[in-house]
């Protein structure tokens, strides 16, 4: 039986090559030679990284070169009432960050929230994206792709739907430049976040395009689906979830729970989300929506660098009825909010665990609604977050606030 | 002695709140209570979760309502010798993610740019700011105070740093939208990540400019700052460190080692990077920086909701030399990293083995320094991304190597 | 009989008011009473203001307030061969403008186009937007009224049409960002610019809205149009036409015309108009495209404020060819250029003159040809000055031109 | 004597070129015999083309291949009280455009302001760009350029200002991607327009950063600048001008003038300038400044083409004090207005007549303080047709006005 130490000696030796070693032992074993050959590399110890709480067999579909694991901070936030189209009832929201009082603020804003009798909330527009783009003689080619595309939509699906069981193509989008031509399909995918199925089908479809148009193949992907970057075709058309979340809060509870006027918060989300926002040249309007989904999304295994995409969020925040007190109409839109509650990280034990805690581990029943209600309560969450900051802003204590939690 | 089930039903009683725990327990038996309380109400089971390897208190600075960790596998790349302004050698980088091929990815990249010798890094600019909005009666007052500011920023400065022992005020820009004013102020936060720096020294800044001015503090962020959203002030005019990394790869090198040529990943990139970003509307000029950045992040204690922000950057891809085979030069820039060495979530244990996998764990020397180098890794990192996944688009497997490695 | 003098003394003396002069007299003394007034008021002298070469009644439905016309010198540059899918033949470009050295160049192009055997041209989208805005209760009713849209496009394309002889609805793009709902209505509205066409037909289709879901209106245009503002959402979906000019110029001509080489021009256009483009954060990845489509606009009665959605377009140039010497593609692809043959400045004197000389004056046969023509040529004009500016820079003598030309 | 009529028949018969005929007569004759050639070849007749109302010569400096002008309608709106740092007192503003019902509109607004006392306008930034493009080995040349840069400063603007007699260099600021380095330099070009004093000056200094750096010369634009463009470097950082012009309008006002309240004007602001853009991926968060800017540019001799930055506006309309009914605060911030007073078509006849009506025309003294008061003015203008066409909306009558005057 191969030791740990054994194998660090051969990839050291140029014997093994670091990334082969699941090939000849286990893959705990295998770990444990990785970190015993970058602690005598480097000289760090890496006794926690190798403390990890699940067999490295269970990671393999997601890392390579595996010596352990990143532990994170995970708490809950909530409950919250959340009235959505497929959420529903009192949930809890696992967050997993290392940013000191994102916790408690979220809290706060989920606290005033349900007791305002819970939010309400909906996935407006679904279809996660993919779009490769193909390289053609000149416009006369490309006008004759795009026109090509336009007739044969059915074609396309068939291609594409041939790759999955779950996937459907909702429509392909062409666009020119040049002698470039991309197409944008868009897809859904159900209950996965639905890059790779999205993927795979286009590839398919590709393979027509290719076949019965003078375009040829460039790039899989085209930068106009857009993955993982900050761009105005996700924040304009969506991708993945477009979800809203909104709720009235009386202005009693404004007052008394956020020691501020629903006046005083609308003023600071215009200064600072709206024309702050426009002045800074953004696509994302609100005040830190990246803070509730990025731990959300670390908590429940989604794919972090779609935190991206997932700040593409305009807040809104209105003075309602005149009485005095007013109330405070707050909502938050986010457009590209990519998530899945199978596939990815989602079967990773501790992101399986936090989908329990939410309810919508696995697949939905209609398929597509545990992710619809995933999306509904990270938008619940992130609409808590943008309530408390604004209202911490509004009233000035944002400094203190920082301090006094010792970030 | 307080059992973590009496203090669950307590909790659930009304008698306590959740968060209050730490006030009657030990970190790790509130933690305890609340896992316990959340798996009567939602009937989750949270063993994993539950299983972390480091002490509760540890993580006290960085979470609250803790219930546990949650875990993400992490690897490791390279090594791969960066010639930086600040990191110099073989660096070995520790990356944290649930996307599977993205480790293996970024490994082939880095083994090209280390048999090209390595790839050169240079942070080309620093800053982390902060730009709170004031409110004025209109032009006539905004003018005033942007003329009062441009005249004292001596006096900004003296209150700014009077909160910091290390930061010091690179600058403040004023922007005036009607009856509000913008005020950017930078900072060179060193080792720090150092928004909680900028801030606190902001608030300090802004109670000078309130009482010398006719300006109102209306949010001590205005969202010109940009933290955590997709802005162009940021992409434009960089956030934390600005930071390039490039390299030349003879044509042998490509050829063999990315089965492709330099040609066809030139083209690739400006077809998809250049082109379909620019078609996108989009502030990120390239393939899957957030990947890496993303995932760097995770491992090193890094915000990651500002893998945001890291997501703009532009990568390059020219054939240089017209010999047979060309060369292939790559870059990446990214516009606004923001990386800290010392303070955030750099101290916990597992993102502390990783900075010191990567030999900078804490203050530099010269201060600043390690940041500096994290930056350039972290840019080589991305840069090899770049190379791998821009020469599978070129020789087209990019959907059939998702289909192999199972994701 | 009332003279000028008269109507000018009786304004003065608030008898009259300044817009109300075409009720007591002809519309050409009512201008000179204007003038007048003006003169006396300023004591500016109008005399070439007000020498205008047309009866003041043709200017009716364009102005109001007239004291005469504002003259701009208009030149022609060509004859080029466009090829497109509405344009054909050689093409004289009419072209008004203050800016020295902007024909010279362009015809230089043009020149150089028409050596290479001529340009293509394709209009690949078209599409008039209008996008009003609703206010809903929230989220729930959004969703409500999103779905109410989305199976009655029928019932709105009836309603909408109904106010047009010639428009067609294409299609109704909903939105949601909290308690806001907008529609992005697109019409195909032929030989019309369309912008008129396109709000009165959406607000009689608004009304519909309104009477069959919650949604009541808040402005016909909710700026998701987007008229006359730098807006991604044209960028990307286009408005009024998406029309792509290119063209394979071998490298002889560009040697021996251009005085440099593909290889020279490409790499201007790459670190220009794609990188430096996108690093300015940048709609427009272009060098000069506004100067064309601003000078077309203007000679052949087009919207001049519109220039604004004509500056959203990417030039391409790449080497074609490893002969020595190689040959160069160069392409325009303009996202959103709003141009029409009928309506609008299009029936001006001077307007009308410049449209003959492009032969699309009025209607087309069959509808909309005269338009797409329009656009062809006119990104047949801008690819000429792409080329000839870059040509220029790679050649370093912009500054020197200038200087020579007297700019 | 040559005539117009010989002339044509050499060029048809490649005697001569169609831009030379200047050589050869008079400026008249050549652009009488160039109005016959196109005549003949086309079948136009260009008689209210060549009927201009001034000698040929005038435009030389203005454009080439001269057959006339065009002649677009011009009147005048206003007078309204200017209180601003350069303009003072009543001004008429004349506006030349063919969008019937934009005079009516704006002269609506001013008069709403003029009744509430007037505007008050500054010029809150100031500087015109140039930012070329230079091409290094990498990132380390890049670096050192940078730092050779912010340590030279004063030997660029000796340079710089060595070809100019007002202009002065304000600052470099260096971006770097990959290979590239661009730097943008920033004038106060006094009272003209200054794109090409910018140029030329931009141009010597870039022979200084050639001799002293490792950097080569690629343009002498690079696209930071950012000209006639829709970029946010320009509307974030301005370029020409950065100007606001607000008010308070009584509410009493707000309801007998414009027919609807200072909340319902609030509300189709936020819904449609703000939201509605923010939405829209746009760097416009304004209705219709544009139209103003096109027509105030055209009608004094502006650069068209700058209309697109003239677009980066951003409008803002609150309400103010709670007395019923309430005041409406309304302002305009146009991030980069280019104008000037001296240069490029301000000299041509009605150019120059149109800038008398404003008394800016020529140098201003102080010096800038006539492009200064220029640019306050139009802000004015934009500001008026901003709240007349929110008025408008908010009372639902867009598309009935659009009827009633026949557009």
């Amino acid at each position: 039986m191969t030791s740990a130490e054994d194998l660090a000696d051969r990839v050291r030796e140029g014997e093994l090559r670091i990334h082969e070693l699941e090939e000849h032992v286990d893959h705990d074993t295998a770990a444990a030679a990785r970190r015993l050959l970058v602690e005598r590399e480097t000289g760090a110890d890496l006794e926690t990284i190798g403390d990890y709480a699940f067999p490295a067999e269970r990671a393999e579909p997601n890392v390579e070169n595996m010596i352990g694991a990143a532990q994170v901070p995970l708490g809950v936030v909530g409950p919250v009432a959340v009235s959505g189209g497929a959420a529903d009832g009192e949930h809890y929201l696992p967050l997993a960050t290392t940013e000191g009082a994102l916790l408690a603020s979220v809290n706060r804003g989920l606290s005033v929230i349900d007791a305002a009798g819970g939010a309400d909330a909906r996935v407006t527009k679904t279809g996660m994206t993919r779009a490769p783009v193909f390289r053609v003689d000149g416009v006369v080619e490309a006008a004759e792709t795009v026109e090509w595309v336009g007739e044969n939509v059915d074609a396309l699906a068939e291609a594409a739907e041939s790759t999955t069981s779950h996937g459907e193509l909702l429509g392909v989008e062409p666009y020119v430049v040049g002698d470039a031509v991309y197409l944008r399909f868009a897809y859904d995918t159900k209950d996965a976040m639905g890059m790779n199925m999205a993927t795979i089908a286009t590839g398919e479809a590709c393979s027509v395009v290719e076949r019965e148009t003078p375009a040829s193949l460039v790039a899989l992907s085209g930068n106009l689906c857009s993955d993982k970057k900050p761009a105005a075709v996700n924040a304009v058309e969506g991708r993945g979830r477009s979800v809203t979340a909104d709720v009235v809060i009386p202005g009693e509870i404004v007052e008394k729970r956020l020691h501020t006027t629903p006046e005083a918060i609308a003023e600071a989300n215009t200064r600072k989300n709206l024309i702050g926002s426009a002045k800074a040249g953004s696509l994302g309007f609100n005040a830190h929506a990246a803070n509730v989904v990025g731990a959300a999304f670390l908590a429940t295994g989604q794919d972090e660098a779609q935190v991206v995409e997932g700040a593409n969020a305009i807040t809104t925040m209105d003075v309602r009825d005149s009485d005095d007190p007013s109330d405070l109409y707050a909502s938050i839109s986010l457009a590209s909010l990519e998530v899945g509650t199978v596939g990815g990280g989602t079967k990773l034990p501790t992101q399986a665990e936090a989908l329990e805690i939410l309810g919508v581990r696995g697949g939905g029943d209609p398929p597509g609604s545990n992710a619809d209600a995933l999306a509904e309560i990270v938008a619940v969450g992130a609409l808590a977050g943008e309530l408390s900051l604004l209202a911490a802003l509004a009233s000035r204590h944002l400094a203190s606030a920082h301090e006094d939690l010792g970030r």
